[in-house]
């Protein structure tokens, strides 16, 4: 192993990510000690105060302790934490949402600029390209005065739908730009897939647990929804779909397959083209999501079910807010076969998205700037979400299981049974501490000793006092 | 009369609209001699050259011709155009709209820049503070990076809310902040505004004529409406809406009183407070277009709806569109007492509206650059508006009656019975020139024989050449 070759400045950091990891997979075990510094400094090749920051740094976090005179030693209380498993107590009928007031209570907490932010999915601003933006911005309003405060075509700016055209190579599609249309944010996306496709009263299938606002959405709109329980490890299960879209009339799909939010599920490659291939011969159109599809910890990409699609059955919807920023709401849809009907929804919804905003990421895209900026992201959040999962391993109640995704960035917690997660919410709320309970995840109310912790900001000691204040509340309620 | 204090560049023009004034209003008939050059520049105190330039600026326009060594003398052809009456023929019914499909090929129409913009009702980019508004946006992006790249509240940003309750004043109102939600333009401020109120099936109640985007709204929301017929001098008759509303269940009413897209109609402000009693009464609940209420040619802005309102039953749909940025998508929606439900629909559509250009906007009100600039363009849509009719009067076939309205951008005109529409939209449109076909603006087919001209461009030598070309078209079809 060397890992002399990296960056001066992080090379504590890769060190302490190889031991953390080392820790987590257990190769080290509870009281084992570690390599001296010296041992550590000569077969890692680096210095040896690099080696004794990486140490101090885990030992910050709670991995490893200094005896006196003995050297370091993984920590005694550390254990592996097990990753929940598949919730299959819900039952599977129909159910009519009606969590909208929870829904909204929490929404607002998340939107509170006050609060510890682990409620909130988004990367902080300090891990997206915010300055760069802000620079092309400017010289795209500099340059296009008129452009810029004119209406934009109804399926919105052409060279950012070819330049999003021209991305979907990496989730396995080859699309043009007139199969795109531009929305504000994924969440418009989805609205319009959903109300291109049903009418109030019908029946959508969607993954169990599922994002808040898309069950928000499915109650406002007036439709019914059938839960397909998501398995943390494995994501939507092929044979269970072909069963229930056997026994039910199934309007819809609602479907994420890559990194799910909130248990991080990635749904495999060829499950994907079962999938897509049930549906189609049941001409059942699938709404997918796929925001989190570029935050992959692994070498490739996972694809989309876009990619698996040959007659136009599948709705792809996706957006730049995870990504690049939030505030543009920048999203797209790939409607397939639906597209005149999608275009008439979209102009009589707001006509068309704002202009200036879609100008600048097209140019951000153009200029190939978001490729080198998607990999460095790709590794803040991947170990921002291992220290927090290693510091809920550590600190939460006996019996606490929490998923190991292998993308987005969140995390999904099971407490123990007794835990009561509106409660936790609340009482986290009253200290400061923005996170989400798992009952607004489901029309059923099978999470309720679930929370979703977000693991999208920087690793700091204020973000870790909060996770361990968590913990604390959630072991008083034990 | 002394109109020698004005602005030289602009003087002859002053004189010109004083002249045509004069022609339109009847005080100069066909065949009357005008006064010399030295007498009409002594009376109004402005030099020979410049009443000799406002002279062949007339004579361009057609208003009056040059006889040798006799003087200018009012054109023979020119004749006072009437106005349309008000269209009773229509049936007082429920109607299910199904005109989509023509009016997305009108939709189509209008968005293409290749074409003369008479569908378009915007103003012109030259008549916006463009230039002034990208500084603006620059600034704004430059101080705030990270505000402008992250997600606004759902309700919108809190100074442009507090900007635009300070404003409406302005219409009779005193709106506070938290009574507002911005929008992404005035339709998903209808948009919200319909969907928070009705459900599939449900009747509303729209003005004969309405906007076509209304219409297809409605029959996107699979709503069903009863038309009320508007009168182009006097609007929305409330005795009409006393007996409409007594003998059907209206779930919502959507009307324009300032200045009505496509007849131009102002609704009076006593008219407007007897309407909004009689809603009140019956608890239906009244959504309100005010997006030409700035547009007004008068000395006082019309009220709106809202300023009569006592109980929360107005919802006020409005926006930036027309006045400063159509690009910006900055709207607004004051949702009275249906605010919570408004706050879901906007949630689960797009969660919130684009940062930089709500931010953007909300600095330019208050540096109080708006007011200035409004002035200019009512003075400059008016003149349009003149021009356009002028020429309408002049080249249009026999029988054909024109609005007048007093406020917004658009001319409402009826041509001879035997002329279609549509077949003259089409025509026009292979001529390169954009109209729309009266036909779109009602689900009855009573408006085949009118069409909508949009005057938001300075008039120039191509938009009357586009006038001409459209009256040779209507004559042909006569």
């Amino acid at each position: 192993m060397n890992l002399g070759g990296s960056d001066s400045q992080y090379r504590y950091k890769r060190v302490e990510q190889e031991l953390s990891r080392h820790i987590e997979a257990g190769d080290l075990v509870p009281g084992d000690k570690l390599p001296s510094l010296r041992q550590m400094s000569s077969s890692l090749q680096v210095s040896i105060s690099t080696v004794s920051h990486a140490y101090e740094e885990l030992e910050k976090r709670g991995l490893i302790e200094s005896r006196p005179r003995s050297g370091y030693f993984v920590r005694s209380e550390f254990r592996r934490i097990p990753t929940p498993e598949i919730k299959t107590t819900q039952k599977i009928e129909p159910h009519t949402v009606t969590k909208n007031k929870l829904i909204q209570t929490a929404l607002e907490t998340v939107g509170n600029k006050d609060l510890l932010p682990l409620g909130v999915v988004c990367p902080s601003n300090e891990l997206l390209p915010t300055r760069q933006l802000a620079k092309i911005m400017n010289s795209v309003i500099r340059e296009n005065p008129f452009e810029t405060a004119g209406y934009e075509m109804i399926p919105g700016n052409l060279d950012l739908r070819r330049q999003i055209a021209f991305r979907s190579v990496d989730g396995g599609s080859s699309m043009t730009a007139d199969e795109l249309i531009i929305t504000t944010g994924a969440m418009e996306a989805l609205y319009i897939s959903l109300r291109t496709l049903t009418r109030p009263g019908d029946l959508v299938l969607i993954q169990s647990p599922s994002y808040y606002c898309f069950l928000q959405l499915v109650e406002n709109l007036g439709l019914r929804a059938i839960e397909i329980p998501s398995c943390p490890k494995q994501g939507i299960n092929p044979d269970r779909v072909a069963e229930i879209t056997k026994t039910f009339d199934i309007k819809a799909c609602i479907f994420s397959p890559n990194f799910n939010n909130p248990d991080g599920s990635l749904t495999s490659d060829s499950r994907k083209q079962e999938i897509v291939k049930i549906l189609a011969e049941k001409k059942i159109p699938l709404v997918e999501d796929d925001v989190y599809g570029d935050i992959y910890f692994g070498e490739v990409r996972p694809r989309t079910f876009k990619s698996y699609d040959r007659d136009g059955g599948v709705l792809l919807c996706s957006s730049f807010s995870k990504t690049i920023a939030p505030g543009y709401r920048v999203g797209w849809l790939a409607p397939g076969r639906y597209v005149d009907k999608a275009l008439e929804i979209k102009a009589t919804t707001n006509v068309s998205c704002v202009a200036p905003t879609q100008m600048a990421i097209a140019r951000y895209l153009r200029e190939t700037l978001y490729d080198r900026h998607l990999k460095k992201l790709r590794v803040a959040m991947k170990d921002q979400m291992t220290k927090m999962r290693t510091e809920i391993g550590l600190s939460f109640p006996e019996g606490t299981k929490v998923t190991n995704p292998k993308g987005g960035s969140v995390l999904w917690v099971e407490l123990p049974e007794q835990v009561d997660g509106v409660d936790l919410f609340f009482k986290a709320r009253e200290e400061g501490i923005g996170i989400v309970p798992g009952i607004v995840f489901s029309p059923q109310d099978v999470f309720s000793n679930y929370i979703r912790l977000s693991s999208g900001s920087p690793w700091t000691d204020e973000i870790q006092a909060g996770v361990r204040r968590i913990a604390e509340l959630a072991k008083e309620a034990v």
